[in-house]
């Protein structure tokens, strides 16, 4: 996305005549997932763009298809340019509805899930939506022994730090970057069909350090396992006892891949190597890496 | 909010006749708090409420008055029988213009924000409104020159753990139940007034080793310190990399304090004495200490 | 295995009259797991013991068929009254002549072997050979471009934090004693027919503490992943670069799992409540949980 | 041992005709040292050498003079190129017989031992016997109230960490590849004559950040120290109270070192600078800097 | 204050012809900051200086106006050519009467103090009077409840480990040596008016990498808090649990200080670019960077 | 000095009448061990003592017989009922003439010394001399090469935690106080002759915890080999490049004793049993465990 001659950094599409001043982007949430924390937020850090406009519209945690078919109606009522549909499980009846609901629109949708999702987002490209799987935002440890609010916050605080280090968050905003770009443009957007597993994640990870890599890496798979750990702790296992030595492994996995993803950018910290890229006024993005480095 | 009496701890709302059988809250969010990233999680943290409706609607990052006026009508529009409305600084237009537009709507309203509101929000309860105001909440960095949308989702992360650990996440949740059990009991609910301080917080943290106690509030008061450099940082710094090393050094300290929040936790684990408040399906929270304890 | 009442624990088989007085067990050694490296040193850790007589022959790291046909011959010339092998894979050829050769002598035969191992392991009691298959002690990231003596051992260093503390070597140590005792019993022995996984090893870990418990039971399942990670790395990428990424995050993750099943052994430290059960003179086992307390 | 001019460093054996195209060297192992565990594995790390061929027996713990003897029996029994024996303290009566029965082979020996045992060994090279003292290979806490299997593999798991960075264990496979190279090659090998104190260790080490040089010295030191703890522990004190804080000093030390060792490392990972240096199939020996870097 | 150019740096006042061959400082300590521990080590850490005699009279740690006049008093008949009294807040009744007895001597004195002193301090050049205000160096916890000699001692371990990393000592240091210098060169020295704030003490303290140079300002800024905490608990709070959880937290606050500014050396030390400046027996200063450089 | 038995510890002495109610100590401090940064402060730590008036005099770093003679001096002319002359290495010649100088008072003397001043130390009490000697105060890297000001002081900082934690400070402070005690009783004090080993000093320690125990133990005797290394690099190695890596082997080791001892506290912290025995007003001390409880 970068030519990487110079020092500065200039996104191509600057060059375009642009069609459309200001394209209106609605986020909408069915339940929750890690990212659906800030998904939007990723888009413009520093709430700084003029060429973007964003809504939000959720149905909470409820996943039922009858809210989902409510908050659905809701951001139908919202005209945008581009729809981004956010939920766990994309293949529930709820996120469903709300595919079925947006798709009445005509607008551009992209529904963003986690693995579980996986084979019901493959057929998403010929319904005319696109798709952005994310391996490694693990399912919580859903169960009334175990998870409190708190303890809600914690994981998510946790996931956060995995999928920001190990180059997650980074994918999904240069792709939904890239969609909006197309649609400034006045192009019909190519919508993502994209399953982030360690491979894709970590390319857009910008991580230098070979080591760095490898221990964000491990990060990325350990919170693969914790969804494995949650999903036979929540849905397989009938002994109450077990299924809180499950859930509660889960939990401490993820607090340790959070620690591992911070010893990975403690390193790239350590030689001035973090690469940031930031969103300008207009919404272009710019890099740099050492920090006291220009755009 | 619980007798302390017993194994089990019964909210004794449940011993009233229930006027309202479902609950609407809306939430509307203007711009970004760490808090604003789950909130609406913490009434229902495993989906399970049958007595709970929650919508969102936001504009995501953007706080200008227009905007928020736009949002705010959306959720004016979904018939509710409480607003939250959750935004940086409640002093600024944007907020206010909600707060007004909501107003209309003649539902109770509670307001969320972070410390610069302290004093704008004093004067809500005369208009109606009740407050939670949040010190240890603290603004981002907010500069071109460090902030990227990777920074962003790891700034949020590490002020999760600190809320969570210290208590402030609780107090909100449990505010918000409380005024949702009045207004099932059919009462008009008495709209909180709060200051999130350090001893408010942490009087809501359940921690009990004295150590982890202290720690935790270092950990929030860190988080406040946060607030200073970074404020100082984007608002009162002219030279470029001095503003650098500020919005830098606040976000090592909020790193610093989540792991000093975790410090905390940790050691309320190896005492098993980690304290769960759970939302069962009717909206009652139950209360445990030892992990593998009945509630 | 131990009368939980009263502050002595005795193992039963003190009670009964000895029929053999001085047993001997030999360990075959083909190729390398974790647990390979003090397989034998488990069951007299002071070297107390008298009525127990060791031996161990090995080919080293070489697994080919010939070199364990030549070495499983130097063991059976070792009139022994229990034979244990231990190897990667055991559906391998190497390992299936050394179970071949092993047989001959019609003494009891265990095998001992890895995750892999499982569906050919299952049918070894057929053949009458007992067994143990132990997920969690992995394989190494076994390429050029990464594995030299210096990883090699530090690897081996992780894994034996994680087999130690989340109980895979305490079960190990268990059964071996067990059929020990059997035989100076005079009885044939029961062969074990165990399959280690995060239920059976944890359960065997004496972890009190629910936090250290899921501590270590996510120790354990991280060091499967590791697993899955140099299997992926060495056996099904092309890639040199790749192979490299795949094998050092493997690396890194069996370093984070050592350093989490510390943390679960930190905790039990922390309490006081670390059990320890040793070996006396006569073979017997006690136990005990306080530092300072007296079996 | 490698020139370092050109990206490619090969053996200088390789110039040579080889006399001997297969190798083998039998290691007698008779009772445990932290080396002992993988000592073979040092010369073939990934199972691919096709010059060696190496067999191990051992007494497992046992340290009897009957017992050495008879397993030494076994060892001359396998016709070999060199013998490598392995114990602890080299002075006692059971490490002294199997170096007289091996030495009736008229085959080159090498001794392994640990610092208890460097007076006798000096005395070595007259009866035409190497040796290798390793200082920094501790004994372990071996008390009834203290020493479990669980504990003796942790402890083995710290030490093998500490002996691998700070170069113990590279110094020790340099040295048993030199003679094998020379055996290799017709020569009557030199065999080594070699203390491995703090100097000689680290300088094997091939550490280049000279904090991390520092941290890995201190390591090797603390681990001399835990010998210090140990035999005060297990041979000069009395009272049992003492003598299992003694012991527990030790293991706690020891655990440190294997931290500290492993922050040593962690500082050449994150620059890129962990020297690795691989067998290859012909037994050479390459070395490599960076991850990426081709031998 | 080095020239950068060349590999020696030889302090300028070299090439003067020096009027004085031995300074002699007093220092008077009234009462204890973390400072007052070894301010007079910092300028001749190795004890090799000729040029430099130091004497230190000090009431311990009691800042009683009598106390301090008595002290004053000894001090005062040390023929001096230099005073340095170093006192927590200097605006009592005790500093003040140790600034009024020195200045009967008509020698130069410069007094250095903490935060609190920064108004009475900024008013001492009008007496003649140098200054140095240390913010960053915290008043301690002193209640009955919290504070015992083993809890002070700790807590001056900590603020240490922040004083030197972040600049302060060295600043400190600097400005001492410079005074000296130019006495030597027979001038009236130019007394220092410092505020040591995190800007001018970060800016002596010589750390290269950008996110080092934040961590150890978030660390300074931590240790401000430190005496926000205590001044609150020891000061304005009445209950007595209060007053134990605000002084718990500020303790907890500045050990985490510690490990921040810990974090930074580190960081230093990987990339071998921490700053070293000796005293030579000249009491000239050289600096060096990598460890194995020469001055 | 305390009977355990009630909630209220009350020094014996307060039964008895006072012959003198304002005690003067004096403390002569001749050069550095980390205990002379704060040895007096130790008496008084909140500074709230009437019965104890307290002078330091000092010649900074220097040691040289003519200057311990001056600072004697001064000394002597201070009328004190004690003496406490602290300095490195007592068998020099400065400690030497300090004690001489001293002794013509005819007031008690107490010196305090490291563990190289242990056989000088041991014919004071021929003298009519007291000592203290401490294992575990070790010398500091004094080499040019390595050793500035900020070194230094991160080094006394680091040792500081070290006596702390494992009881060192703790037996001075409570020795001092009985000498003072007796004096207070018109006694003839008994001197303390006392060498603070391990045992000795954590027996002063107060740790509850064994594994606590242990990690404090280890802590001690790292600092001793401290120690080693420091005297081994500056007075016994030639080559400038081994004696820094010795010197920062050393530095590098009582950090991770400081952190070990830190450890070991976060332990007792967290079963809330850190002891803490303070002064009151009177001199007397008191204890308490649990950090609400009262004395």
């Amino acid at each position: 996305m970068f030519t990487e001659t110079g020092k500065i950094y200039l996104y191509k599409a600057l060059l375009h005549y642009k069609v459309k001043e200001l394209v209106t982007v609605t986020f909408l949430k069915i339940g929750y997932i890690g990212t659906t924390t800030l998904v939007e937020a990723l888009l413009d850090e520093r709430s700084s763009r003029t060429d973007l406009k964003m809504r939000v519209v959720s149905s909470g945690v409820n996943m039922d298809e009858a809210e989902a078919e409510t908050v659905s109606r809701i951001a139908t009522a919202i005209e945008s340019d581009l729809y981004v549909v956010i939920t766990p499980n994309a293949a529930l009846a709820g996120p469903k509805k709300a595919r079925e609901v947006l798709k009445e629109t005509g607008k551009p949708i992209i529904a963003i899930s986690d693995e579980p999702s996986r084979k019901a987002m493959r057929n998403l490209p010929e319904e005319g939506i696109g798709y952005i799987v994310i391996y490694g935002d693990p399912m919580i440890g859903a169960v009334t022994s175990f998870l409190d609010p708190v303890e809600m916050a914690i994981f998510n605080g946790d996931v956060l730090k995995v999928l920001s280090v190990t180059g997650v968050l980074r994918l999904i905003q240069q792709e939904l970057d890239r969609v909006i770009d197309e649609i400034k443009e006045g192009k019909k957007p190519t919508l993502p069909e994209i399953v982030i597993d360690k491979a894709t994640a970590l390319g857009a990870s910008n991580i230098l350090n070979p080591y760095a890599y490898g221990k964000a890496m491990a990060a990325f798979e350990m919170a693969r396992q914790v969804a494995s750990l949650t999903t036979e702790g929540v849905f397989k296992t009938e002994d109450r006892d077990e299924t809180i030595q499950k859930v509660t492994a889960a939990h401490e996995l993820i607090r340790q891949a959070a620690k591992l993803a911070d010893e990975a950018r403690e390193i790239e910290k350590s030689n001035d190597s973090v690469v940031r890229i930031v969103h300008f006024k207009s919404g272009d993005r710019r890099k740099k890496v050492g920090l006291y480095e220009k755009y």
